[in-house]
């Protein structure tokens, strides 16, 4: 027993001191020296390009870049189990648009993007925001990705995790920024990466203040949307959250091109990385020279990887890269 | 130099375990007495309503509630400066609507809200953000208002500073639930209230992601408004940027009526305080019983002071409470 204490206490002093890796998920190579050189540039008061650390925000995507996003995103699952939920409480539902379309196209693994929005923002609205997520909460409790056979929220990037957890260790205010719901991700994203609902810029449905029946003022959630936080929406939402450009940010598809450019725009050092999907074994293969069928799930193209490799930017390999990709593996 | 060095040490020491007040601008009494008990209930870990230190959010209100708003609210003087600057830059704007009104209504002092909301939109419409902030901070650095002869942001109450420090000394996040514009604030929120960007919430307007002449990205501000963070609008742009009701809030007007309900709509212990401007003599009175006549500036209508005395919730007599209202009375 004081043999594990005294192991412990050397382990928590060498990582303490910077001894021990702080990204034992990641393989040697440029990826994982870009992001310790980086913080070593940032968060060194000897460097002339440190960061005080009231100014240090570093912004990561969600799907495909946090979590596997294959074959569907999470949020569409859970608006699709909820609109065929919803449809045999009452019938009549799904022989009426937008949801026969889209019960037929979720058969048909044929959904469109517009079909899908618009179901996601009839599944929510009308419920208070407290509701919406106890819902949420109960659906990812039983849900079961189809390949792994397991919670979506244990289908988290550990290397990535790692990266947030060094990136918080350094005095870094980590921000989620996903074209998703806002709600949707606020209702797990504390227990689930350690980043609480304050620091979640997603798509921004608008909700109204009313009266509950006791009286209780609660915010009910709404058809209209906002501000839709994907391409030149991140940029836009994270001035809106955060009013200051990051230092760092983490993507991995055409939607999250204008927040690495907003983040590159700024001075000092800067790290902008793209997640590749370049790992169908352990993961799935869709990057720019792979050639996996997805209608839905944001692609990165050969003109986003070209603009990575003449900016500078880094391009991750999960194949190269990642000596694991889940906590699990 | 001794001496000074153990007085230093003893009034930290004191100050760290309570015995120094840590409201000295405020007179014993109610209004005092429950801003202290609420800290206690909420931050001792053996209260019954304890709360985690990552769960305390307060927000306060800015015009009125932190700084003077009479005889106009500081970004509405702003604004007709810069729309006067622009009429004298460019003749021709001063013959076209709305800004021939405008410049009419400013001079007759019969200025409408509604003519008032184009011009703030306007003159900021068509900058990026670094612009326009670095055009607000010009502005600040000159201004000064007609009664004290001061820069604005010198006319902050010195009571209201000291219960932001003393709720983020007992690890609070603070935010600014403003109905102005939250690029306008953002501009000096973390030098005036030690409030950075990233905890100001405002009145949003759209802003659109551009590549400026040099390829660099800028956002731009634009015409269209998303939130009116005013009434109904504090409640839902404390949802959008916190995501979790407030245990405290802080207002003074009409403007804060459901910011205050959806703050006491939680459970445990919640603290929710109305500024009373009742001293003609150090600053302006303007509470339900006087009669300051002001069509822009925010009323405390005597509906919202029944509401407050049978909601339990503390209105705050300027007067009485306050032995000083400014830094340098």
């Amino acid at each position: 027993m004081l043999k594990i204490h005294i192991f412990i206490f050397l382990a928590s002093s060498l990582r303490l001191f910077g001894s021990l890796d702080p990204l034992p998920s990641w393989n040697p190579g440029p990826a994982k020296t870009s992001i310790i050189e980086f913080i070593k540039a940032t968060c060194d008061e000897s460097s002339p390009n440190y960061v005080p650390p009231g100014k240090r925000f570093a912004t990561f995507d969600q799907d495909g870049t946090l979590w596997v996003e294959h074959p569907l995103y999470t949020q569409a699952v859970y608006c699709l189990d909820r609109i065929l939920e919803l449809s045999i409480k009452a019938p009549k539902l799904s022989v009426v648009e937008p949801f026969k379309t889209l019960i037929d196209q979720s058969k048909s693994e044929n959904l469109t993007f517009r079909a899908l929005e618009k179901a996601i923002n009839f599944a929510s609205s009308g419920m208070s925001v407290e509701q919406y997520q106890y819902d949420v909460i109960r659906w990812l409790e039983k849900a079961k990705h189809p390949r792994w056979e397991k919670p979506y929220t244990e289908l988290i990037y550990q290397p990535m995790l790692e990266v947030i957890q060094y990136f918080q260790a350094n005095g870094y205010q980590t921000y989620i920024v996903t074209g998703g719901g806002q709600d949707f991700l606020r209702a797990y994203s504390e227990k689930t990466y350690n980043i609480p609902t304050e620091k979640i810029c997603g798509t921004i449905g608008e909700t109204e203040f009313k009266y509950g029946k006791n009286g209780k003022p609660v915010l009910i959630k709404k058809l209209n949307i906002l501000l839709r936080d994907n391409f030149s929406g991140k940029p836009e939402g994270i001035h809106l959250m955060i009013g200051q450009r990051p230092h760092a940010a983490f993507g991995n598809s055409n939607g999250d091109q204008q927040m690495l450019e907003y983040t590159a725009g700024g001075d000092g050092s800067r790290l902008m990385m793209l997640v590749l999907h370049d790992d169908a074994i352990r993961e799935y293969a869709y990057g720019p020279a792979e050639n996996l069928p997805n209608t839905l799930v944001g692609t990165f193209s050969q003109a986003l990887y070209n603009e990575a490799k003449q900016s500078g930017w880094i391009v991750i390999s999960m194949k190269k890269d990642w000596n694991k990709i889940f906590s699990f593996d």
